[in-house]
């Protein structure tokens, strides 16, 4: 059975999520042995929170979760690919649709990724 | 001027690389901050070789550089994300346009990235 090469990272993979409709790359995480498990038991992206030291299923408070459309590893094993279908359209915690919403140009910083929410009306 | 936040991971940050054309992702590499300087100033991807311990001009020597169209940032400043024209088409050295050309499934690994070239001919 073909799995991530978790003992390069001690422990730990990265994982790139991919939003399936849009193409969108989300954001970047990180998975342990059993996040990687529990991603692929439930179908739901499981990470390993690296701040809190612990399992972390996204979205499992407010709902927001991603279903896990496709699960891909790279040539070397040491990275996953996740393509998800994210619900209620923001990944990031700042309300953009991608964590990746600052584009870095020569004369500046520009935006370059949707507002689905204020956070904070969410979060205030 | 906005930069990745090298400093929380020793040094290095993980850089995701995106196909402009299709949307596919091509490959994760590290970036230290000489190469994500040389990136900046050559618009050209530039990496850190972590197993050759070394700054890594992608495609230096078969001329199969990726042209660097965006430069973004996650919310956290802990990641970069690469937005490029992969000259030659192929990102990763098995051939395939993708690195992540296998993907997971419950009943084993599809391939799933299209295959440009056959190593043994370029490299055997």
């Amino acid at each position: 059975m073909l799995k991530p090469d978790f003992a390069k990272g001690n422990g730990l993979v990265p994982a790139i999520v991919q939003d399936q409709a849009s193409g969108e790359v989300l954001m970047l995480a990180y998975m342990n042995e059993q996040a990687f498990e529990q991603t692929m038991q439930t179908g739901q992206a499981h990470y390993y929170s690296r701040s809190r030291d612990t399992l972390w299923h996204k979205g499992g408070t407010s709902g927001h979760v991603q279903m896990v459309k496709s699960i891909r590893l790279d040539c070397d094993a040491d990275t996953v690919l996740l393509i998800v279908e994210q619900v209620g359209q923001a990944a990031c915690h700042k309300g953009y649709r991608s964590c990746f919403y600052r584009q870095i140009t020569d004369s500046g910083v520009t935006y370059c990724s949707e507002k689905i929410f204020d956070p904070q009306e969410v979060y205030g």
